[in-house]
């Protein structure tokens, strides 16, 4: 049995799905969203804004996804505690015969896109069964990939025109480097090492060489200078240099402008300088200098070990302010570095799991949608009831200013005064006037009749759905360090409803 | 391409491969080991060891992975800048032929060992670009497994003699689920809710249901009593209710109770109930104080909602504390606890990457081992050299107290006195009499030619391998908070080899 295939999910859907089918309720229309409660808040620093990723994997995944007889073979071994089988043979058999999930209709942002809290990013319409079963693979794809897109993107922002690789595969969760490495590539990493990864998205990977090719040189009684030499040889046009085996300065540097020398007079260009430990900000501006005197101005200087959005920034800022103390242009320096970013980006360091929930909102009952809503102690977490729309509203500067949940039914327009209430505050509210703003539906249809509607795009393509919509944001809210919240709105209507429901059901 | 084939590595290991090629070094005997620097350190609490996991998917892995058409490929796919191929095809040609590990040795800790900082945990042994080119895919399974694992110990250890539950693969890092599952279990959880990856460790999955039941009971106008009923009908001999949908003591709780009392009726034990937010240890006194005046004292309460290791410690001594003010008897209230833990323990929350390393420690020269070593800014990263031993040294009480680790060709005897030395502090040492300590060799080879020497264990066999290590630690070191530091030693003679390499290199 594939591990990954329909069955990776939790067994309450499962058993849900049983009562469901035994009551008759098993094809009756329903409507889950998926939204997160909270940007990420990495502790000393927080996210104003997520980059959503993980749709195209989960849509891939959906029109693979059903129920062979290793599936059914699996779930027949499960035993209630009377020792009979959990599963009746007419479940299995509907399950079996149903397949998957194309009875689904899925309507997404579209991947890349920036993303809020408490906005649904995905609707998942249809047959109650299939619905719930899709729950746990959806959220689990989107959950982490979101996450490690939008720790990629804030690594982006604090490395400016820097070059940024992905260098976190080792200490990537298992096969979920395959997600992290995507998720990376998508939120802002140019490149990554990994090698089946890069090319099975059509990206060459990158690298450079480890301490233990300097180390085995030495062992064998050789020097650094021979290490960097055969690199050199055999790779004349490809030569970047890990200088921290023994002495960056000391040692390293010098070996490397050699080697440099050596190439440069048999006409290659060397490519650069990698530096993995130590201060790599005060390191960086000494290499630079001695690179400069030896005529190599262009040499790229990779700095890496774990590096993060602060690090980065830390780094050159550090650059910024000590850099012309010793001769060195420090925007020139700037250019010339590289950034390898690996644990801290893939595994999302100081926050590493997205809240994403899934959660029915309404299902059809004679024909009509009956909104559902859960209701729990905190007033953050009552759920925004319904089938909605979801719109991103920009200001006369073409910027994002809020994303607005509207009921489906309702008309929202350009050309009237727009009414944005709080989610839970009923005193606060903002009214836009016409002219003052436009609006963009973000909601896709991308999935229906066991389909995917659109073919995958490209990384490189993704990559710029996220630079746009990074640009269209606010600067407070793109802030890596104490970002303006971005608003989450309701529309009149959609307050009025959750106001009546929360009434109805609080007794 | 398969992704997790043997490209599922970072680039320069291949281009490293590619130097040793030309150098004519590929086939020098090597020797790696793998070992972390720091325990984790979860911010508010620390960990005082790790569990040992990821060993078996590796060596399962390792037999496997080979250079097919597929990859070499992908590898001609690459380009110098130069515009020419990266790799020669001379280079690729060996990779085809050598196929993939069939040259390495590997020694390690057995799987669901308990394991400390700096001391070996797998030592690679075999031609210099076969143990390069395992480095990362080590790495990646024995990083992240050992993490969770720790973690899942922890919770264990938190939740006492209650049965824990791994709720986390909605949560989990994309297919790194399967990962975290699996750790989870060997760690200490009784069962997860996964399905497929329960089944193919050969466990049942566990599971409740969720919101969405009631609430779409509740929407289509029907009481949360009647999805109650619905499920006990449907599952009379696996009934757990879940009360927080509406309000846990005002609704849940009484409809669960009239659904219990209907399901003895008819000769059926309800199981429990769940409770997944608001205060969960005065909601579990006050749920048990009901359940018990219904009659129902046996039924579980299966608490859930972010829980680790600090929140289950928590739960419980609030329950010590204010159980009897309600007339609970408390010991009860805890025997009947189930804890379903999910996020925090899946990513580890708080350190949610382990920084393992893959180190070149000796290469073979003329016969013998010459010691590699990497000379960085700080003396805590500085490699302990050579091919070593690793010996776990107990105490007269049998517990464990120093893990000590031994240049391989000397005798380390229980018989004489045994000095231990400080990693790098030469001024810190320990003499330990012959008869006040016993040895155990930690270090088991487990694959060579190609195959592991071992059949997989099961992993309840795993999880009892973890246990009886635990039990051998000293309180202090398996204390949640502020643990003792355990001894990681080195014998007088490899204390000085690290001396004398260290002085003949930094000159």
């Amino acid at each position: 049995m594939d591990p990954f295939g329909i069955l990776y999910t939790d067994l309450y859907q499962l058993t849900m799905g049983q009562v469901y089918f035994r009551m008759g309720l098993h094809e009756r229309e329903a409507l889950f969203e998926t939204f997160y409660r909270r940007n990420p808040d990495y502790g000393a620093h927080q996210a104003g804004y997520t980059v959503f990723a993980g749709l195209d994997p989960l849509l891939s995944w959906m029109e693979e996804a059903r129920f062979g007889e290793a599936e059914l073979n699996a779930l027949r071994a499960l035993k209630s505690r009377s020792g009979r089988p959990l599963f009746s043979e007419d479940y299995l058999a509907y399950l079996k015969a149903m397949g998957g999930f194309s009875g689904l209709t899925v309507r997404a942002h579209l991947e890349g896109r920036v993303a809020h809290p408490q906005v649904p990013l995905i609707s998942v319409e249809g047959p109650l069964l299939q619905a719930q079963l899709l729950e746990t693979a959806l959220l689990n794809r989107i959950n982490y990939e979101t996450l490690v897109a939008t720790k990629a993107s804030r690594v982006r922002e604090a490395a400016g025109e820097a070059v940024v690789l992905e260098f976190g595969l080792r200490r990537a969760p298992g096969k979920g480097g395959e997600s992290a490495t995507r998720a990376s590539l998508i939120g802002g990493a140019d490149r990554s090492s990994a090698v089946s990864l890069s090319h099975l998205l059509g990206l060459p990977s990158s690298g450079t060489h480890a301490h233990s090719l300097v180390q085995a040189f030495l062992a064998l009684g050789h020097s650094e200078e021979e290490a960097f030499q055969a690199f050199a040889e055999v790779f004349p046009d490809d030569t970047i240099l890990l200088l921290d085996t023994v002495d960056t300065l000391h040692s390293g540097l010098p070996h490397a402008i050699k080697v440099f020398e050596a190439l440069r007079k048999k006409g290659h260009r060397p490519v650069g300088v990698r530096i993995d430990s130590g201060d790599l900000a005060y390191l960086a501006i000494q290499v630079a200098r001695e690179l400069d005197k030896a005529g190599f101005p262009e040499a790229l200087i990779v700095l890496s070990g774990d590096l993060d959005e602060l690090v980065i920034w830390q780094i050159k800022s550090q650059i910024l302010e000590e850099a012309p103390r010793y001769g060195v242009e420090p925007e020139a320096l700037l250019k010339r570095l590289v950034f390898g970013v690996g644990t801290r980006m893939v595994v999302s360091w100081g926050y590493p799991a997205l809240g994403g929930v899934y959660k029915l909102v309404a299902i059809r009952e004679n024909g009509a949608w009956a909104p559902a809503i859960k209701i729990s102690d905190s007033l953050e977490k009552i759920l925004n009831p319904g089938h909605k729309r979801v719109y991103r509203v920009y200001d006369e500067r073409g910027l994002a200013t809020a994303d607005l949940l509207a009921l489906a039914e309702e008309e929202v327009r350009e050309d009237r005064p727009l009414t944005l209430r709080h989610p839970t505050d009923p005193t606060k509210r903002r009214v836009l006037s016409p002219g003052a703003f436009t609006l963009e539906p973000l909601l896709v249809e991308v999935f229906r009749g066991g389909k995917r509607l659109f073919p995958p795009l490209s990384i490189k393509e993704l990559r710029a759905r996220r630079d746009r919509d990074v640009a269209r944001l606010d600067p407070g809210v793109r802030r890596l360090v104490n970002p303006h919240i971005y608003h989450v709105s309701l529309t009149e209507r959609l307050f009025a409803l959750k106001e009546e429901l929360v009434r109805k059901l609080d007794r």
